[in-house]
């Protein structure tokens, strides 16, 4: 894409697992001259200072934004309104001012009303992340391969547009640029209907009669575990998530629970033509996933046999 | 657990996954002087035998079951009444016949009645498998550190049980023992209900009007193409597992259901507080999944970052 972009200070507001990886591939990319880290918490900056994340440390969003010509909200989505209005009158003219997180329609109504003229609001989204959230979390390599959409309102300038995603792809990411409320209904479907399926399962097998919650755990193996690591994520953005894009959640919601009534009917009819061609069907869309890079295609993700227990000797 | 036990002639009845990660681990391990590999189709049978899976190759089970004195089937489960018929007269007296089978209860009913005096019958089910299917698809180490259900009915002798249990010891499992309706319960929920839903909703996203099948491809990362993986599990396989433990999985579906119709209402309601609180106790199934051993901590289950493309790389 574009040459390696420079800014002078970039303001990470909010150290988890995202920015604290932000952090991390801006040092060792060199993308800036200063990093100021910013968290309400005061045990979270310090640990983010004994991980040496940032070259500032403030307990003020205010002060971290001062000077700053990139400003990144990292923070859970629920809180960006009040951040936004924090920052507002510190934001320096000319500045990009960004934000990584999973839905994108409410960060517009939240945010914007409070970016002053001459600051380029451009909310954006990583597709990237892991179970694991906090300022250790984070690595370096989270973006590599990853696609960054990003969200302009109708108007914005080209050239800053493009300088933050000469920015995602410097960290190596794959730049797509989409009108915001297409963004949270691709995002209902690939993400946040999954996270909410997961953690409704995994509720539904902790509160079981006839089935100990230990044997659940013993022979999670068999499929179960897999739903545990994406309902493992962090409870407070997720809870945000769908506090802040219920209309798209709850129309694929719909969508899912309609397709499971036929099922469970095909199930209770012994309809074995059907599920055989649904489970047929299913299957190519694994296919197509690996084809376009987006996962590994070795078996079981590549988890060595035994799990954790043989990690080492994979 | 107790010795290595060997036999004489194993005869696998079917040699997809399963059984043909059995012939591998037999023969790696020196389980058995022969090997009587049986499948009904000419291909996989040329194809197993390209392998080098066995010492004898069949297409009919009776065959096969000659002279062996552990038969283990690893068909799908749907044509264990057919082959139980079929192989009736030509088992051994003091033989074990076995079965790989997802759901037990069932596979009692079919085959109990065809087990001639004599004939030792102790269903099992080896907690283990991939998404990939087929004789090539197999591996040795499959059932290491895996557990392997037992499921005898009552009066079965004490010294079979071990025996087989010896079995699937010197395979690296873990084994344990249970009555076949208990089984088929703890199944539900940690295997087949997760399975049904990963189907249902990699279903529901092929369908979607809206969102095209290649942006839900694009951005699967972000939670979708975990689900998937589970969905590209075997559809004959799967099939016969809900038309055959039908009870048992609409109980478990029926659980699940209300409890989204509860999150569902939360998600309308805006009820924050009631998320954080599922989502947070979900996190601590996983903790003790990877505490007892049966996942890696390694976020995104030690997926490299940028998945399939920078698989090499790390």
């Amino acid at each position: 894409m574009a040459e390696t972009p420079h800014f002078q200070r970039i303001a990470l507001i909010g150290i988890g697992l995202i920015g604290s990886s932000i952090a991390r591939a801006v040092k060792a990319l060199g993308l800036a001259d200063e990093i100021a880290v910013q968290t309400r918490r005061e045990e979270t900056l310090e640990r983010a200072r004994a991980l040496d994340l940032g070259t500032s440390y403030h307990l003020s969003a205010e002060d971290a934004v001062e000077g700053a010509d990139l400003v990144i909200l990292c923070a859970p989505v629920g809180a960006y309104g009040a951040i936004a209005e924090t920052i507002s009158g510190a934001l320096k003219p000319g500045a990009i001012l960004t934000d990584v997180g999973s839905v994108k329609e409410y960060v517009v109504d939240v945010v914007a009303p409070h970016v002053p003229d001459g600051v380029h609001f451009i909310p954006g989204h990583p597709i990237a992340g892991t179970e694991n959230s906090g300022p250790d979390a984070g690595f370096p390599e989270l973006f590599v391969g990853r696609w960054c959409i990003l969200t302009p309102v109708e108007g914005t300038e080209e050239t800053a547009i493009n300088k933050l995603g000469a920015f995602w792809s410097a960290m190596g990411s794959a730049v797509e640029v989409m009108e915001c409320k297409h963004h949270d209904l691709v995002l209902a479907i690939t993400s946040h209907l999954p996270h909410l399926i997961a953690y409704n399962i995994v509720g539904t097998a902790d509160d079981l009669a006839g089935v100990t919650k230990s044997e659940v755990i013993k022979f999670s193996a068999s499929g179960f575990r897999d739903f545990t690591r994406i309902a493992a994520s962090d409870p407070v953005m997720w809870r945000d998530v769908f506090l802040t894009n219920r209309e798209a959640v709850l129309e694929m919601l719909g969508r899912f629970s309609e397709d499971l009534s036929a099922l469970q009917r095909m199930v209770r009819n012994g309809d074995g033509p059907g599920m055989q061609a649904l489970f047929t069907r299913t299957r190519d869309i694994r296919r197509n996933i690996i084809e376009a890079g987006q996962d590994t295609p070795m078996p079981d993700f590549g988890r060595g046999a035994g799990a954790s227990k043989d990690d080492d000797a994979e």
